[in-house]
């Protein structure tokens, strides 16, 4: 859920209106496209999932068990999300259907008092018993983040009702004085701060604050609590006060999600000290607990964040949810604080960490996000990257997450006021802003030539603000050179038909990790434009083992593209060799010569798009060749 | 527990009586003294932990609810054998008494129709009725490898009553046109194999076999399976038959036992196409499943062995009870084939991955041996190594576990009949076979001179085998070459007094991991003889944090003898430099050159004796200084 601070809020930037911003053609139009087409099928995955079954038992619309765990809602949930901000984007009477329909099923499910959870009240469990794993508070985050956007959507406020009734059951129950437990899985904090923005309300901001003030103190953990299960109260983002932690840690998903939190709260409440902690905490992710691709998560233990850089391609975690909460913090971030470094995150993470998790039909998902899948490599758990993309896990958090955050993708393209307006992402399109209307062309993420053209303007200085990532090095506006790692502005008084080019070079780009980041030594990554490029078996030489594929880094990769291939990309072809096999021993005496292998020529793909030919071996980060 | 093939087996080594190896003085007998005296700590934190508490409820001499889960009574059972075999090597009356007391309650916990397990009486649970997590006949296991050791270390039969009963209980209940499921966690059928070799009883031996040709078929997971519990029968070392799995596969402790247990069917049932696919098995595992320690386990969640290659430092899992496992299988395949490759796997795992597991006080233990602990690492879990060595679990399977093998050492050492001797370990001691009895005088592992005196001798040719490990290249006896990799044989007929001398260099050796090992791309592990070093802060120069120590791959690093440093140790000297630190960004353009560091020595300590200054920054495989 995209962030939409309040009028008092301590931001630099506004986020702009629904339908402000559009995308009308190009790369993300195709990918928003698929995942549209993906709704009726979420719709009945979570059906025959029993999700909704559940809300309907609940609602006395139908009889029987419940299914799964107390988190069921929440699929459902966000899957309604997914139908507002799609109905935003694209009005269709369907979608309006579904909103109420099911709409309806939650209000007649919701108890008299106003607490909801389909699981808890099916089996006649007490409400807020197991907080620390039961998942309640975190079910009605995700209620009221759909109630919002329902709200932004379409301008009923059926969802809406049910969400405040549940708000003010929460208000009444926790906080000072109250009862003083945490849920286990945080949400309910940035999902309160946008209830308050859209109500006015001001108690759910005051209880939003309270439960990230009194995280940290092992109150996650208390009472009731099992201790057979994950009994670190880092895995909680409740170890630490939120001022003191050093950086997100423990489960990835609760972490950022509850950084984001923590974020909408030190802007609605001009906190500094708060924004300022955020603030370090994210730095320390970004430079060591962040994977190249944007993805955060290294352990499955715990689907946690590792130490600093203990960051391995193979057994990476990087759960789709966490960079869909890491998404939602660098939003906050950046509308608190206007840097473009928090934009070329969000641009990272949706190219390389978000959008990797949906295949190219848009109908099927990764929970875990691999950066290197070996030969033969078998899935032992649903979720296991290894079997390829599925269209349903048993924990379902992942798919119906991925569609409300690529329904909601045009919010994120741009911000702006009556000042003029900040082009944060690249799509074709129109962006609107106090009477500064623009349309957008760009072969992005292919080609970095970018062409602004004036639609409407007003009779004032206003100002066109334009991101250079930090990857585009040598950039030019209108022909003069604008730095990389910031906006290159234009301010005047735009004329319908005024034209502003921004050329981004998108040479291929070889990275190598951090003298500390010990599981990817001697490898590179490469990069081109905004895009992390990785090699999958079939598109590589025939009988080489992708093991045994090694990168010449002095040679520049040559970009191509290929229409033919994955829906139309840009792959690049590089120099390098195979090293020779396995041998009899996995350690040998240092210096030993390897026998030197036949030249062979790398093709490299997005990452976005690999396992999209069936479940190959695949590496992100590639071995050169003159690593020992 | 050593196994000791029945007079029919199909073997080409046979182990000596108890008694025949001694081990007298020297780097093992400080070790063993030190496991001695924890054995009245294993007793307290047993009875701390409800474990023996549980056993008493469970016999009517105690009142109260069962703790823990019910692999309890296992830990008991696993204390017990230790005790029985510290009996063997050095009688006490206090040892005798413990096994007559404890042994009695255990008899008395055993229900009239032979059943066992106290947990499961305690609660009346129904027997075996959750076998795929219950851990009865592990626990029953457990219970025969303890009493098969009371009988041979005492001649007391109370034990070996109580196990015999409860084999007769499962032999009625288990097998062909009996119940079929399997415990998920393997230990059963190399104990009941040692049982019938005990017992002479055939019925255990073909219970045994049942249960190793049933597994693969993922019965292991049927019925009753709790869908919520690791739902992949390669945890359970199910998914396929013994005979057509490449290697040893998920649960790395359920795998290796099930591979030693199948490994004791092959060598009494003479099969050996079974044989065959152990060794093919072991093979597997050797080439890419082992991290350079000998310990086995690559994954924290499942506890499980990796891919092919899958090999991480900082997140090896290695557990304890693995490595023993794995030494309990390569024992048996030794035993099997007589090929010095299996006593050479003995002595790295005895060394680098069972040793480490302890303190050098015997009294706190390792769960998890990490071979890379960063700089400031916490501790999540209990058993994190993180933590540094602990002494007890709440899940206790590795202190005992530790307690029995290293108190069974002095079997591992030398195998021999009435032709001669074997000799596969080296201590000094005693080694007596067939009338050959010799003196062994060394200072292993510190020094490669091995001298053997022969005491007594029979008055005909005889054979003194001794094993010239792979990495002793350059080793001569009496003077003469002798070939790595094999045994160093001298047949004649000796007088007492005669003298074998052994010299085996010992250099400091770099050795690289292969190119298909990620993890450690980039970085050499260090060795002398047979130990593996390690860095650990500490030793290292003031103000260089060890994430930065760069070491020189082209200088040989220098052996030096510190007999005041951890209980007297021969460090390795090595040239080396400081990197630069972590820097912004855990990425860079690739051959942005990084400025140079000023020179730092490095000081390596044997990785057994890390962690006992406190839990420090340590790491196995070091960067070298050329890497990128």
């Amino acid at each position: 859920m995209t962030a939409v601070p309040g009028p008092e809020a301590a931001v630099a930037l506004r986020p702009l209106p629904p339908r402000a911003a559009r995308v009308t053609g190009g790369f993300w139009a195709r990918r928003l496209e698929a995942n549209r087409a993906a709704i009726p099928l979420g719709r009945e995955r979570l059906a025959g999932a029993g999700s909704i079954g559940n809300l309907r038992i609940a609602a006395g619309e139908a009889t029987g068990a419940a299914e799964g765990a107390g988190f069921r809602d929440s699929d459902v949930y966000k899957w309604l999300e997914a139908v507002a901000w799609e109905y935003a984007r694209d009005p269709a009477e369907g979608l309006l259907a579904e909103l109420r329909e099911l709409g309806g099923t939650i209000a007649a499910a919701q108890r008299a008092d106003g607490y909801l959870n389909s699981v808890v009240q099916i089996r006649g469990e007490e409400p807020y018993a197991r907080l620390w794993n039961s998942h309640e508070l975190y079910c009605a985050g995700h209620l009221f983040q759909a109630a919002v956007a329902a709200a932004r959507a379409t301008g009923e406020k059926g969802l809406l009702r049910v969400a405040t009734r549940l708000a003010d059951h929460l208000a009444g129950t926790f906080g000072p004085g109250l009862r003083g437990e945490l849920d286990g899985h945080p949400v309910v904090e940035t999902a309160l701060v946008e209830l308050y923005r859209e109500t006015g309300v001001r108690r759910y901001l005051d209880l939003a604050r309270h439960f990230v003030e009194a995280r940290g103190h092992g109150l996650a953990t208390k009472p009731g609590f099992d201790p057979s299960h994950y009994g670190d109260p880092g895995h909680y983002s409740d170890r630490l006060p939120v001022r003191e932690a050093r950086g997100p840690e423990g489960h990835a998903v609760r972490a950022v999600y509850f950084a984001a939190g923590a974020t909408d709260v030190a802007i609605e409440a001009g906190d500094a000290g708060l924004l300022a902690a955020l603030r370090r905490q994210y730095d320390t992710m970004r430079r060591g607990r962040q994977h190249v691709t944007g993805a955060v998560g290294a352990r499955w233990d715990g689907e946690a964040f590792g130490e600093d850089y203990e960051l391995p391609p193979d057994r990476a975690y990087a759960e789709t949810c966490a960079a869909i909460g890491t998404l939602q913090w660098a939003w906050r971030l950046l509308l608190a604080t206007g840097e473009s470094g928090y934009a070329d995150q969000i641009e990272l993470l949706l190219y390389n960490a978000v959008l990797p998790a949906v295949s190219l039909t848009g109908a099927d998902y990764f929970y875990v996000n691999t950066l290197h899948r070996r030969t033969g490599a078998r899935g032992d758990l649903q979720r296991s990257p290894a079997h390829g993309r599925r269209p349903w896990f048993n924990c379902a958090c992942c798919p119906p997450n991925v569609m409300r955050t690529l329904a909601a993708l045009p919010a994120y393209l741009a911000t702006g006021g009556d000042d003029g307006l900040q082009v944060h992402q690249y799509a074709p399109g129109t962006l609107a802003s106090g009477g500064l209307t623009v349309d957008v062309g760009t072969g992005y993420p292919w080609d970095g030539l970018v062409t602004v053209t004036v639609r409407q303007a007003p009779p004032r200085e206003t100002e066109l603000a334009l991101r250079v990532p930090e990857w585009a090095g040598g950039s030019t506006l209108d022909g003069e050179p604008v730095a990389a790692g910031g906006y290159a502005r234009v301010r005047r008084v735009f004329q319908a038909g005024d034209v502003v080019r921004l050329r981004m070079p998108m040479p291929a780009r070889l990275l190598a990790a951090g003298d500390r980041v010990d599981a990817t030594r001697g490898c590179v990554a490469v990069t081109r434009g905004p895009l992390v490029y990785a090699i999958e078996q079939p598109d590589q030489p025939s009988g080489a083992v992708l093991e045994d594929l090694r990168i010449d880094p002095a040679v520049p990769p040559r970009p191509e593209h290929r229409q033919d291939l994955l829906g139309g990309v840009t792959v690049l072809r590089a120099d390098g060799a195979l090293a020779r096999g396995p041998g009899d021993s996995p350690y040998r005496p240092y210096g030993q010569p390897a026998p030197a292998g036949p030249a062979a020529d790398l093709t490299l793909i997005p990452y976005y798009a690999w396992a999209n030919r069936g479940p190959h071996a695949m590496r992100v980060w590639i071995p050169c060749l003159q690593s020992t």
